[in-house]
């Protein structure tokens, strides 16, 4: 967990640089009162990066017994260790990213959870296809724990705002409560290793969009859809996100948590984009008469 | 209600002509498919007001079983009405401010709700005490139904955020479920008299405050502060507000219930002004060691 926070920040402060930039993540390690605890990475203010977040923590210690039975496992001893990002670029034509990857124990149980998504506010269908094709290959390279048709649909479903009609982006892969029988050592082990191989393919997934995208001129047209469709961002965070809504009720450290939240936000009233423009081709996209 | 609603506008449409600004409410009226429907009105972009948003609605019909059962009547025909508006101005020592008027009748019970709340962004204690003085005076007024002094309270403890440790802002009054009983036409008439002389009395607790304040000059300081200190207004309201959670979950109109979020929001990580600022003298005024 801790190399994939490395190897990220890493190559976006090699990216930054390349633009002149001299912006590079602050870290900021933090303990859990009952045991564990883990290291924020922000970077703000960059060429490219409005607001970047990388997160690790590894905790542990003896859930309350409320948490503990709302939880797959058994019993009060638990281990929980994870990876997550929230990637905000400055440029409306590089979209957002957001990764997640975590591993727990409680009891004998053992699961993992976890996925990637894209957020764009202008659509562009090769990007769409270059990173849905980046986690179909990491799924195929570990078919015997992990299905992308699968883990696809379920980034459909779960990433669904049901007030607006839309989903939060253009998918990717969710997965939950993907098991590992303890003793099943090999089982254990394809399921650990199709993790780190998540961990280390978000920069392939994403870094070749941000590549594509980055130089591509905006104006104040842009700018404003972007902060716009942030506003969805931050409703699907603080209204739907399991992760984050868990999170901020079992007291996890709120700054850690929040640092998915966009660096600046705008909410209009009733705004929608002409037909025929590229703001609307993106909603085209989104829009689900139903949920998915 | 539909008075309150003009009312208020046009106190503030004529408070934007004294400042120069020709910015005035729109009108969209909305007719919800069960029964009923309401009229959203919004200025955006004033001289005075960044973003203001004054709601009126009656609505009914046959509540679902699910929902019917939430509410503390019998039976599933209902009738709600209620004006609710939330003002945000564009100078940071301007507050917001909130205020909500509602009443329900299921099967045989009928019931009173609502309040005011002021969310400032600097500190002055006259304009607390202004704001809380109309409000206790109402109340006053109204002693058969109303009692300052608990719905004070009762407005600390609903405007809480636990993962900040704060209050939203220097509180108001809130009131739940006050009932009236069915066929105690004098307890009926008292509420109504109340809830009116409420709605009335808007504009009395904030405007002596907005005159107060809008020619003070800001900056970018002022401005930063402003915006950071919006994004717990949005929390408050994606996380925990009953009204809006509510909505959203049961198909209101997504944007007049969204109306109340602020016209533009920043999320910093983890900032905290220095100790000793007009900032921190702010946090002093509403963090909470303990739930209220």
């Amino acid at each position: 967990m801790r190399n994939v926070q490395a190897n990220v920040c890493g190559a976006l402060e090699a990216l930054e640089r390349e633009l002149g930039s001299d912006r590079s993540f602050v870290s900021d390690a933090w303990t859990r009162p009952g045991g564990g605890g883990g290291v924020s990475r922000v970077l703000q203010d960059g060429a490219i990066l409005e607001k970047a977040g990388v997160n690790v923590s590894e905790v542990y210690g003896e859930l309350s017994q409320a948490f503990a039975a709302k939880l797959p496992g058994t019993g009060r001893q638990f281990y929980a260790t994870g990876v997550s990002l929230v990637l905000h670029p400055r440029n409306p034509y590089v979209p957002t990213v957001h990764a997640n990857f975590r591993y727990l124990e409680q009891g004998e149980r053992r699961w993992f959870g976890g996925g990637s998504d894209l957020t764009p506010y202008y659509f562009f269908a090769e990007d769409k296809s270059h990173f849905h094709g980046v986690w179909r290959d990491v799924c195929e390279r570990h078919h015997e724990v992990a299905n992308y048709a699968s883990f696809r649909d379920a980034c459909e479903r779960y990433f669904y705002l049901p007030h607006r009609g839309e989903v939060r982006g253009v998918g990717g892969i969710f997965f939950d409560d993907v098991e590992a029988v303890h003793g099943d050592v090999d089982r254990e082990d394809a399921l650990l290793a199709f993790v780190s191989a998540g961990g280390a393919a978000i920069l392939d997934a994403y870094l070749p969009i941000v590549r594509r995208r980055m130089h591509t001129p905006w104006g104040d047209r842009e700018r404003n859809w972007q902060l716009l469709r942030r506003g969805r961002y931050v409703e699907f965070n603080l209204l739907y996100d399991r992760g984050t809504t868990f999170g901020l009720q079992t007291g996890g450290r709120t700054e850690s948590i929040l640092m998915s939240l966009p660096p600046l936000v705008r909410w209009g009233y009733d705004e929608s984009p002409s037909p025929g423009s590229p703001e609307a081709a993106l909603l085209d996209q989104l829009r689900r008469a139903e949920p998915p």
